[in-house]
């Protein structure tokens, strides 16, 4: 995995300022680097940490061209970083095609290339696409369909019926198509409503470690092409997340929510069942959103209220006891200014 | 899984309105339904939906038995939707009998018509009652108990000793009787209090997905008969819930905590050790519960208050930054008055 | 695992009061020990029930010394209830060596008695201290090392070049080195930051169940000695746990943070990105900390402030609807004053 500084730059169509034959053999934090490593500046308090480096070269915009080291300089050096570490990444570990001590169902229907780890349990009717990765300790129910692309990593189950698009990655412990949360009252304890709905994940979504997306009561749970979701998040029954959202880690989403499009919900925020976030809403860390929210929005707080709106109430808040305290000597004052005008209007009243 | 509408009228005890062999093959929302398909209507913002619906046939209460279609009347179409989703579930996955490709210690005792899926591991000395399902990639540890029908969804881990009841249901990747968290502070670091105890599950409790239910110090950690519990659920070493609770997802209940029956935990809810909730109480999303409830209170924030105090202090909290400026001016308007009446003083002191 | 109470007094280091050959089978809490168990008196609220408790023999502190029992006499009768647990605790369940059931990759170097039970996957390179323990349903990636006397219970995942300490306890379900939340904003969609860096667990760490740390977008996510997780805790990229702090259930800590020794986190906190707690810092339950905290400090609230200030600022919230409705009292009080200083003013005017 080495590659040259000239090939690195033609392949982030940056400007080579430097040695093209350069051999670089990695990436790494400006402060960590060393010379056979490259290492990028995507932020100012990174830039004062540049003479210090022992880095081979450095991925700089424009503003640090002048810098006396091996440069590429690109447009957006966080993008180029992005790309560079794809390429110095080693690849996913995949088994070199079906194990033997995997399990495979009657009628599995498998793309080309597909890896199949041992210990993974796959159902009657299965659809693997092209180049699709299952490792160790995974379940896939029956009639499960997986687009071509997508990486399944160890421990994952993904119940019957759901579908779950191309290039998605799935990480560990994620459980997708448990049943919903839904039961009616009754006299001798809740009655569970079966959940015959599915799960449908479309392409380019990333579903962090640990998270659990129910499948629909009736119909699907559905999350839209290219959203990201951290570890430990909740989807609930018929959830909708719509495309290329971000929900941060341990957000729980009650059911039959919609999410519009590139919505984000920062960490550990609820949202209440049966509401909906317009398009690009914004939810700041610990929020409760309990009702609908327009359109780019921003919201905050618990229950949550416009962010600026919580930002106000939040820096008078510390002010409550000195408020409180205030309020009881006006009270005092007002007291008093009300005896001494008695007393001036009786000695008033006293005079010609 | 076809049924005519007059079966259906029979099994849900209701009136038939309608061809009795009306033929339908499914069950879906009003706005979905096709027309081999029954739909319901369980509240009103969907009868506005019924004359543009395409479903075969309603089951609505007696409110709606004017609507002129193929109706099935019940006193509660919500239950009668559960039960009649019951009837078109297709039949949950069961490997047949014993799978070669499970591992089954010794001593393991199974009653009738058991079901262990390939890549289950049984321990020692475990009993699983007639008609228990365990499916892929669950652990089950040594001398666990199954009761009769209760069915174990993948990769669930149930941990050595623990009992779980009948007609239980279990979501993947829930964990069930880890080591409680408790610890003696050292000089040399934190010493660890090992957790002897167990966990015993009643009868007919649902769990989520992954969920931890961590085994008591000494003695069990209880989920009484009836709970149903959601995703991603924390209980502590010796927690108690009682009977019929609904836990919401995400909620953690701390050490030796002790629910009522029939206590509802809205989503995200954390509950702090040591305390009790008496019968009936519920507790609003997302709050924090620091000391004991009695039985019936509603409460919500965090801290946790009383429900209608807490609403009322969430309807005053927008108002302080305004409260605050309006306390300003009252101060200024009290040093004015003041001010005034030292002048008119003054002068009334010269008169005669 | 029987022990007589001189056997139990010795290994405690306490001072026996009682009959030394008196057979001991258990350890139990005072109001549920039975004649053959004996119990621990830790609080004084345990206490009132000695009279009544049947156990055989109490562990206490000199305090209760008069006590007309058999006794062991302690400095910390906590601590030697954790220690006596520890005698009496059954052993850890271990397959006998290395199961023919589990998948081992090519080059795996393993220690003295380690266990690998049936369905366990072991890839290629990984390195296994002696008596390292891994239980059913773990599935270790390439490369991963994981020190002597290291237990890892059912379902756990650790994924490629992550390493583990020496006698380090992993609850089920925990999923080690997931790729952290990275990506670049992009026109077409999110990018994805591969993430190259890897997790480092020290020595003596404890993790509870269905965990989830992240490995390092680069570098390492470090979890520091003597750490101990409950369940439910999610670590983002880079995050930096320091030596014996203690981290609650359902807490979450955003990328790149830095927490000194022995933080406690308590449940359902929230900790945001690239800040620092210094060493010894304590938050409250369901705290939201969004910025960096000094050393010693106790904080609490979303966001969170000193805990003193937010104990006072809660303690004045409730009075707040009072404290609206005596600010509007005050304005018509103060306007009626104004209005009567204006009617004397104007008398007093007339007058000569």
């Amino acid at each position: 995995m080495t590659h040259t500084l000239g090939e690195l730059a033609a392949f982030l169509g940056g400007e080579l300022q430097g040695p093209a034959d350069l051999s670089i053999e990695g990436l790494a934090p400006i402060d960590q680097a060393t010379p056979r490593e490259i290492t990028f500046i995507t932020h100012g308090r990174f830039a004062r940490l540049a003479d210090q480096s022992r880095a081979a070269a450095f991925i700089v915009s424009q503003e640090y061209a002048g810098l006396a080291r091996p440069l590429i300089i690109v447009a957006h050096p966080y993008l180029a970083y992005a790309r560079a570490a794809a390429l110095f990444a080693p690849p996913v570990w995949r088994w070199p095609g079906i194990s033997d001590l995997a399990y495979l169902g009657p009628a599995v229907a498998l793309g080309q290339e597909v890896s199949i780890a041992p210990l993974a349990f796959i159902g009657a009717g299965v659809h693997l696409g092209d180049r699709v990765t299952v490792m160790p300790g995974c379940v896939i129910g029956d009639e499960v369909q997986i687009g071509a692309g997508t990486l399944i990593y160890p421990n994952v189950t993904i119940r019957e019926r759901c579908t779950v698009g191309a290039r998605c990655i799935i990480h560990s412990g994620t459980v997708i198509g448990a049943d919903g949360f839904g039961f009616v009252p009754g006299e001798a304890g809740h009655v569970k409503i079966p959940q015959l709905g599915t799960v449908v994940i479309e392409d380019d979504v990333e579903i962090g470690a640990n998270c659990a997306i129910d499948r629909g009561a009736l119909g699907a749970t559905r999350v839209g092409r290219g959203v990201k979701m951290d570890n430990l998040v909740h989807l609930a029954h018929n959830v909708e997340v719509g495309e290329y959202s971000l929900l941060v880690a341990q957000v729980g989403v009650s059911g039959s929510t919609k999410l519009g499009k590139r919505v984000t919900l920062a960490g550990q925020v609820g949202v209440t069942g049966h509401i909906e976030l317009g398009d690009g809403v914004q939810v700041g860390a610990q929020s409760g959103v309990h009702r609908s929210v327009p359109a780019g929005q921003t919201v905050s707080g618990s229950p949550a209220r416009p962010h600026r709106e919580w930002l106000q109430i939040m820096g008078h808040l510390p002010k409550l006891p000195d408020l409180y305290q205030r309020l009881k000597q006006l009270e005092q004052d007002v007291s008093e200014l009300s005896a001494r005008l008695d007393q001036e209007q009786e000695i008033s009243k006293l005079k010609p």
